[in-house]
């Protein structure tokens, strides 16, 4: 596995294999790597001949009293899980914007002028809670897909809100790109793979297992008939909060424009993110109405 | 030459090209070729190996009251001028959002939700007169770096404060391409060689050598030794205005944010947009102060 850290050296590597006639998979991340990632890499190798897998913990999706500096990094530990799982490229840049020292943020652009913004899909869901989220992981996804020129890029289905907003920014801005949305890997209690399951109490790790249990709930009273979106959402928020639970909130959305329906038919999407201790996790769910 | 109507087979093209290990050098247009856009596609000539022209007259910079209708169009002139030249693919596409019908303009998204923004370049000079301007331009530019793929691209610099936002993206968002600045072509009367113009009446083509003059008239008092920014432009206004202009800005800003300067140091620009009829003209000048 070739480890590289600027990019020039990542863009000629990737543009050696392609012109090998060889087709790159990519798989972006912010490092401490878990089974939700290498599902993600596991994908990549499938669908590409050569995989490169970035890590790269993006200043410019957090805000001023996120967790940027609490966010996990392990890097020894990535190396050896990606070596060991056969991809040929890790990418960590130690910095991707031409900072000096002033890298954005969510809330402040520093020097860097030129931004990609996803009108709408940013509205609802994450939106509200984490101005300048999107903008900023628009912006990287954009940068890390000039540097490493992907034919194709696995995304998971855990980060819906980020995966529907890649996949338009794809299209509308016509990158030869083919994007894959992957499951989301659950651990076994029921919780979505995510680093920031580390950071929970042994409490709040059971707390926290109300997060997929509502997102159940919401899928069985579906299934069972009912339609109402306040009342399935009232049914879901209580679950949650008798759990301990701070919700951020809860929501069932068009697939689409990620916009609230009040009445669930066809295909939705149920989405909940929620406060346990200084720990805010997300979790989604796809539903059919029969 | 081939003549590719639509993105798939225009990337297609052009990666075939460079598999061949080809350089291919770009050149974007809205068509109705001039000696300017004829000077852009010898120099992507001499830097690349095949040179893609595209032929586009984007919606999404035009705002609701401006010049998209009456844009000149003269495709088979375009294409025999291309030809000539030796240029290898020229690109017409009939569309490039996915609108429906309900194509974006300078003002309204229609159906595209992903924009390229640059802050801060399109605030002066003509950014307040052409609301989204900037933005449709950074889009569709971006748009067709990634239908393209090129590995250099050719601008004019003419239009200095494209050039500066375009050189800004490539940088911020990391393309991997080389922009090339092209010096301004000018007609014998001095005139900034431009398809608008063609809809100047002939009095309004004779007053417009204002437009030169004034930046001449500048330039030449600096030398003289003139540092003053407001009583520079004054005099520049008032040719202008003697010889029947409209003016909408004449302005002496720093060559790298665009920013109004209040004293004359460094190499800055002097540009003007004015009116004559209907017809806008710009032109800009770099000036470096001994």
């Amino acid at each position: 596995m070739e480890v590289l850290r600027d990019k020039a050296s990542m863009r000629a590597w990737s543009r050696a294999q392609r012109a090998d006639g060889r087709r790159v998979g990519f798989v972006p991340t912010m490092g401490a790597l878990h089974e939700g990632h290498l599902t993600l890499v596991r994908e990549a190798l499938a669908r590409a001949d050569r995989v490169v897998v970035s890590v790269y913990v993006n200043p410019s999706q957090f805000g001023p009293n996120e967790d940027l500096d609490r966010y996990p990094r392990d890097e020894g530990g990535d190396l050896a899980k990606l070596e060991e799982l056969g991809v040929h490229a890790a990418f960590f840049p130690a910095d991707l914007y031409d900072g000096e020292g002033q890298a954005p943020t969510a809330t402040s652009s520093g020097r860097q002028l030129a931004w990609v913004e996803v009108e709408q899909l940013g509205l609802h869901l994450c939106g509200p809670s984490r101005p300048g989220f999107f903008r900023g992981i628009a912006t990287v996804v954009t940068k890390l897909f000039h540097i490493v020129e992907p034919d194709v890029a696995c995304f998971g289905q855990k980060d819906y809100q980020q995966l529907t907003i890649i996949r338009r920014l794809v299209s509308d801005l016509d990158f030869g790109i083919e994007i894959v949305g992957v499951p989301t890997v659950r651990e076994a209690d029921g919780l979505a793979a995510s680093s920031r399951n580390l950071r929970l109490s042994a409490e709040d790790r059971v707390r926290a297992r109300a997060v997929p249990a509502s997102l159940e709930l919401v899928s069985s009273l579906v299934a069972s008939g009912d339609r109402d979106a306040d009342a399935l959402l009232a049914r879901a928020r209580a679950l949650l909060e008798s759990g301990g639970a701070r919700v951020d909130y809860v929501a069932l959305v068009d697939t689409e424009k990620l916009a609230p329906v009040h009445h669930v038919s066809g295909r939705v999407l149920v989405a909940v993110a929620a406060w346990f201790g200084d720990v805010r996790l997300i979790d989604s769910r796809e539903i059919v109405a029969g």
